[in-house]
Order: structure tokens, then C-alpha cells, then sequence
């Protein structure tokens, strides 16, 4: 789950080497394309998120760019996918990790059609990315009709306090999995 | 990406119908299987968490049930499957809600081996599931290396105080999707 080192970047990681594509797709250091804008990218965001209600998803786009290139898109699929996680950035967070073959997208940027919700701003600092570009911010949403500040709110609040009831349970058997953890030598840390 | 109406039940919806599973997958409802405990359904998940690591993932499990029945599991894959967002709360939400056919797993319970991160804190509101059982604490991920406790103070912080950097871009272009939404008649609202 976890933030090492409080965001510093591991030195020497090969893990930013890009996978396999799909041929015909750009890389993301193609130089036949060119540099794009920030206000271009965000463009981009908001088209995707214009498209996707006529496509049977929410009114949420997001692009993930690096050097001012797309390395991927993403838009709300919940309700389309079935999938209460499917949202624009986290749609987008997945394919660009995908697509650079690394869990690590530090180096990129989002750009979001609206402020990201907790979901997705847990996604973003866990990605590791750079910046947030944003377009509606939270009250637009909350005028159409979507609310993320009852998430806010809930993860602010000290853990008995929040509405959603939880408990504590077996916590020393569960230890095991974490020694475990600390004895083994192959680990991928992140 | 949004709560709406603070976590209220629509009525009369039929969006807990469950699609099509594998063949000889067991039904939520089954009842050939036995009903679990809590504890046992705990078990599963911190079995996950310790299989898992021997599987190349991290140390963190889940389970997710309904009235004492394994809807689907989940276990950390985010090195192993180079997607930031694969936790295991998240991949087991994804999985339950690609079983059951639907975003809305509200009458579900989810055993977590840790306590959530705020990811996976705000997939489980999104989720609407009722309640969390966890097992290790955050202080116990934290002595075992992984520590979401930046992430938390980060949310908690007013955007501009937190280290992400963020930046409003375009905001009356993107009001745009909003207005579509608002006109689309046959929209599926969360």
C-alpha cells in the first residue's frame, strides 16, 4: 500500500524503461510529435470527458502527459464498467503504467477535467506524479450533482469518528505476513 | 468520480443483480457454502497477505462478503502487475463488483489484512460497502517499511499547503461535460 521515504525518488530504478507497445502508438519521447501545451493536454482532458457522456460514462477526462506528450487517457467508467474504482484518473494512472511497464510515473503530470476525489489523489501520490492540473473544481462537481467532500470529510476525521463503522481484528496473526515481508531478499520495496 | 445524497440507498434499484459467473464459481447465496465469522473470513485475507508474498506482491490481503459468504478476494500486485493502484481493498472491490455485476456493493463487508490507505479508504466509500475489518494497523505497516501517513496529512492539508503541486486550468472549458450531463436524460446517477 505504502509511501517510502516520503516521495524521494530511488536513484539508479530502471524501472522507468518503457514495455512493449501497441504498434503505431507513439512513444512518449517520439520526437514526430510534437511538444504539447499545458492548455493543449488540459484540452485534451476536457474532450475526453465531453465524449464520454455520450458514450454511457460520467463527465470526468484525464490524460496523463510526459514533456508535454500523452502517454495515456482515461475517462469515468463506473457505471459503464460496473467498477466503483474506474474513474478518469484512475483509469488513466492504470493504462500509463501500463504503458511504461513501471509502477512509478513520477516525471508525468495529470490533467483532470475536475479535481480529483480522495480515490483518485491516493492514486496520484502513490503513481508518484509530478503535478496536478485541474479544470471544475470541487464545487462545479457538487453542482452537477456529484460530491466527493463527504469522503474528505470522513478521511479527516479520527477513525472512530468516521460514519462508516470498522474493527479492529486479529491483528497478531496478521504480523506474520509483515515478518515475512522483512526476511525476504527479492523484494520490490515502493 | 461522486457520492451522492451522503451515502443514502437509492430504492428500487436493480443494480445488485448479479451477472453471469464461471461455471462452478459459487453464488454469494449459496447455500451449499457454510456462512463464515468474521474471524474466519479474516483468516482469508491474511492468508492472502502471506501467500502473496511468496507470489511477488506485498504483504496485504482482502476479502470481501456478504452475509457471511466470500464474494471475492483481492492481494497487493502493484510491483508484481506495474499498476500503482493495485491494492489489494482495490482489486478485491473491483473483483466483487465484476462478479456481482454491479458498482454498488452496499450489503458487503471488506477483511483487510492492514487498515486502508486513503486510495483504498476512498474506493471503499465509492464502493458504498458497510463495513471494514482490518487487521495490522497503520503503525504496523509503518515499522514494516510502508507508510501512508504522508498521504493522510496531505489530504488533510487545503490544496495549496500540500507538496503536489496543483494548478486550476480551463475551468469554464470544462463546465461543458457538466452541462451534457445535466440535459442527458437516460444517465445511470451514483
Amino acid at each position: 500500500m505504502h509511501v517510502r521515504n516520503g516521495f524521494r525518488r530511488r536513484g539508479g530504478t530502471d524501472s522507468r524503461r518503457t514495455a512493449s507497445r501497441p504498434a503505431g502508438a507513439p512513444t512518449p519521447c517520439d520526437t514526430t510529435m510534437n511538444t504539447m501545451t499545458k492548455e493543449e493536454l488540459m484540452k485534451e482532458a476536457i474532450a475526453l470527458s465531453v465524449t464520454n457522456v455520450a458514450r454511457g460514462g460520467g463527465p470526468f477526462g484525464a490524460v496523463i502527459a510526459r514533456e508535454g506528450k500523452i502517454v495515456a487517457t482515461g475517462a469515468n467508467r463506473v457505471t459503464a464498467d460496473n467498477d466503483p474504482t474506474a474513474h478518469a484518473e484512475v483509469n488513466a494512472i492504470r493504462a500509463a503504467a501500463e504503458r511504461l511497464g513501471t509502477f512509478d510515473l513520477s516525471g508525468c503530470e495529470i490533467y483532470t477535467s475536475c479535481e480529483p476525489c480522495p480515490m483518485c489523489l491516493g492514486a496520484i501520490y502513490w503513481a508518484r506524479l509530478d503535478k496536478i492540473y485541474f479544470a471544475n473544481g470541487k464545487e462545479d462537481a457538487r453542482t452537477a450533482g456529484f460530491d466527493d467532500s463527504l469522503i474528505y470529510d470522513e478521511l479527516a476525521l479520527p477513525r472512530p469518528q468516521r460514519r462508516l463503522p470498522s474493527e479492529e481484528l486479529m491483528r497478531e496473526e496478521a504480523l506474520e505476513a509483515f515478518r515475512l515481508w522483512a526476511g525476504k531478499s527479492d523484494k520490490t520495496e515502493y
